[in-house]
């Protein structure tokens, strides 16, 4: 084997752990019983530790060697274009796990693994103090994580780069305050409207299992591949890989909500849709892995929300919902459904926001996130801070800090710098969804019809079977011609609302 | 660390290793995409291969040779004698496992896991020939594995000492042989008796959500803790464990035959009581290991046979079995019903066999396995020697390959050796249930009042809590005061039959 067919065969051993890993983090979410939790969190910190080891450890190191400078990353063989490119990923990924020791690496998994089974705990009963020393042991690992780094800019910045790479705080904070410019006054206008969206038609009662069973439809229209995936339930839905084989999604059923489990079953479609369109002759190298999360969550709001709660998709559904659900449907016309889907009104939980109030609540978290990274916010001012940002940003004070500060995993595995790419994904969709309606003819009356297939494989050749071959800004640049900006965005929002609010 | 502690330390190490290995494949029986098995055997050859380096490695290997002659397995540390016997029994499976070179290891679980999948679908479709050319490699791994070993007298008695170690074929013959001498007969004289014990009545309709909810009420009685353990249903039922506090069963449901999942469930769920029952401060160590697959299948087969199929156990059951399905079970009296669940009848399938020819079928397997790993009996000659020898054992010649030589999984997974435990589990059970109804008073009346405490705690100090401090026939002569015999078994077999068919 040459060393870049050497490097690919040792890769996939990385991946093949991590693989098991996510089975068993699948497992923990899904299916594990209550009192397995210590042991599981052991069995998962070994695996990471043994994934690390092998991503730093010598049969990684000297193949890679061979072909770059390990310091720099400056590709020192003679390889084709596609191949620099593969080397110098592979070489990122290298670098930045080199600069963590082993015993970082298993105490972070051990740690993190308790502290979500802890979240869980502390959210259920309300109990800020039971969480806060575990999020602060996160934090001091968080800010050991960032010398083992180096701080690129900000300490935070550091932390972004692993989730947006290529991404500055500063970028984040131009695209996110163009954003605030419109859409403050925007929400302000929908506020003063007056209009009634009818969204109590929503929290009637809806039968779970008919929920799922049409959230099952919708999975194999969009094209997910069932024989290759599965989809379970669990308290917060995710999408995991173990490979583009076996890429599994979950939802959460709420009797009183009926876009809940409809919205995160599309949500997370969207997700397993990259994943299983990746090139799985790559698995292992970055030529199949997602580019950013920012892209990934492109994905999954693309489907969610520019499809899935478009008047389009709705055409061909309606009329299908009403079916599952005559008695609560069976009356109301489909523009009137369309409406109450599309209700925008401040509230505290994220994973319920609308379309348009969601953005807020991320900058809320990227302010609040930074406090915590780059100032040292002492841990118990959180919920306080906490609670202000929201009455500044939505114009309502949490009830508690259930639905307040405790309400997201995110910290308790250690995502600082996660939350952005949420947002992000807001902003990537839109110019690419611009596109894709110019390239494709006629694709509001595909989706009119439930047919996804050009939708789909327009997204695999654009984006999931690109991998790393580009970074998010390249990417957005190659497919629209133009750089990224809050524009587009901005542009659907009100053009959306204002129809639906008469504004 | 003392070279001691390191060692149960490393070996935790060795036994996370295994049980992430353990979640893959009960995933892969469970849950796992249809899809995604090509995957799934590359993730758990890695996981066994990596276990098993590392208990041959450097990192066991050190503090071992602290304490033995790694060539002959002497300790040569001062240690108290229940130390001497853990170091013993851990150079037991280190000095095996550093026998087989780490590709055997890997080649080993990849064929094995690939060809369980190809024996599932050639079982479907009624192919031997599909699954012969995986089944000859399988036998070749085998005979590599023996010289890697070394022969124990026979070929046959070096892996039949994996699975029952320090029983040889032999002694198995020995006991076999006075089984047989007794149970023809009394098979024969069942058979003429003329009795017809009203088996169809198991056969009707039983709602399969039923048979669930009943099934876990019994698993509820038994003490099997729902909290560190769940059931689920898969292709074949089978008990497996991560840790103590995670030990995991699976049942299949039938709608026409009644005591199908039943027995699955009470069976699986002894070898769960083993699991949880152990001592969870040594897990990693011989002492929190089962002694056997014998002395495992005592614990399975005591409750579903000597408990499950009592007359007491149904006094209990009965009349809540009568409430789940009372139009089959309405109008039929207990001692209908016991005879029904106790018939007697040779048949094709070894899971569904009787309590009684149920060890036919044993004898059948180790006289075959041994002309395949003795004799080197070419794969292509063993459905005619299967069918010969059912016609020979129990008087019926199968109907295909299907319900003949590819009815059960084992051989798939290289499992030679194994079968003759299932019969040794009835042998070793019946002395110790004997010895429990003596010491624990009023042990019929208890379980008569669905009250299984005392026989499982007790169960659980002779046998769970034990471990590898005694050998199985150490164990069962601490238990009874004498060694085992085929006499208590047989007694057992004739009182019971003799009562049911008025012989």
């Amino acid at each position: 084997m040459n060393p870049l067919e050497k490097l690919k065969h040792e890769l996939k051993t990385v991946l093949n752990l991590r693989g098991a890993s996510a089975l068993l983090q699948w497992d923990q979410e899904t299916y594990m019983p209550d009192g397995s939790g210590a042991i599981r969190s052991e069995q998962i910190a070994l695996l990471d530790t043994l994934s690390h080891e092998h991503l730093v450890g010598p049969a990684v190191k000297a193949p890679l060697a061979e072909l770059v400078n390990l310091d720099n990353g400056e590709v020192t063989a003679g390889l084709s274009e596609d191949e620099n490119r593969l080397v110098n990923e592979i070489w990122r990924d290298y670098h930045r796990a080199a600069a963590l020791p082993k015993e970082f690496v298993e105490e972070y998994s051990q740690i993190t693994s308790m502290a979500q089974q802890v979240w869980a705990q502390a959210r259920k009963e309300n109990d800020f103090a039971k969480f806060a020393p575990h999020l602060e042991k996160i934090i001091e690992l968080k800010f050991r994580e960032i010398d083992y780094l180096g701080v690129k800019t900000t300490p935070y910045d550091t932390l972004l780069d692993f989730f947006e790479p290529g991404m500055t705080s500063a970028d984040v904070t131009r695209l996110f305050d163009a954003v605030k410019e419109r859409l403050v006054p925007l929400v302000r206008r929908i506020a003063d409207s007056g209009v009634n969206t009818g969204v109590e038609l929503l929290r009637k009662d809806y039968d779970v299992d008919r929920q799922w069973e049409f959230g099952v439809q919708v999975l194999n229209d969009m094209g997910y591949d069932l024989n290759l995936g599965r989809q379970d339930k669990s308290a917060h839905p995710f999408t995991t890989s173990f490979h583009p084989t076996d890429v599994r999604i979950t939802t959460r059923l709420n009797p009183n909500n009926l876009l809940s489990a409809l919205s995160s079953t599309i949500h997370e479609c969207g997700h397993a849709l990259y994943e299983q369109g990746m090139d799985k002759d790559w698995f292992g190298t970055p030529f199949c892995d997602a580019i950013s999360y920012g892209i990934h969550e492109s994905q999954s709001r693309l489907w969610e929300n520019l499809v899935g709660l478009s008047r389009p998709f709705w055409e061909h559904y309606y009329p299908k919902l009403q079916k599952f659900f005559p008695e609560n449907l069976g009356n109301v016309e489909l523009d009137a459904f369309y409406r109450a889907i599309n209700t925008v009104e401040p509230s505290l939980i994220r994973v319920d926001a609308d379309e348009a109030t969601y953005n807020l609540h991320i900058m809320l978290r990227f302010e609040v996130e930074k406090q915590v990274i780059n100032d040292k916010l002492p841990v118990k001012e959180l919920p306080e801070l906490w609670n202000n940002k929201m009455e500044e940003y939505l114009g309502i004070r949490p009830d508690s800090d259930a639905n307040g500060v405790m309400q997201d995993v995110h910290w308790s595995f250690g995502g600082f710098g996660y939350f952005p790419t949420y947002a992000l994904g807001n902003l990537y969709n839109v110019p690419m969804m611009n596109q894709a309606r110019e390239e494709l003819k006629g694709l509001d009356d595909q989706i009119a019809r439930g047919k996804f297939a050009d939708l789909r494989e327009w997204l695999r050749t654009k984006v999931h079977l690109v991998g790393r071959r580009r970074t998010a800004a390249e990417l957005i640049e190659d497919i629209t011609g133009e750089k990224l900006t809050a524009e587009p965005f901005m542009d659907y929002l009100e053009n959306k609302y204002q129809a639906i609010y008469q504004l």
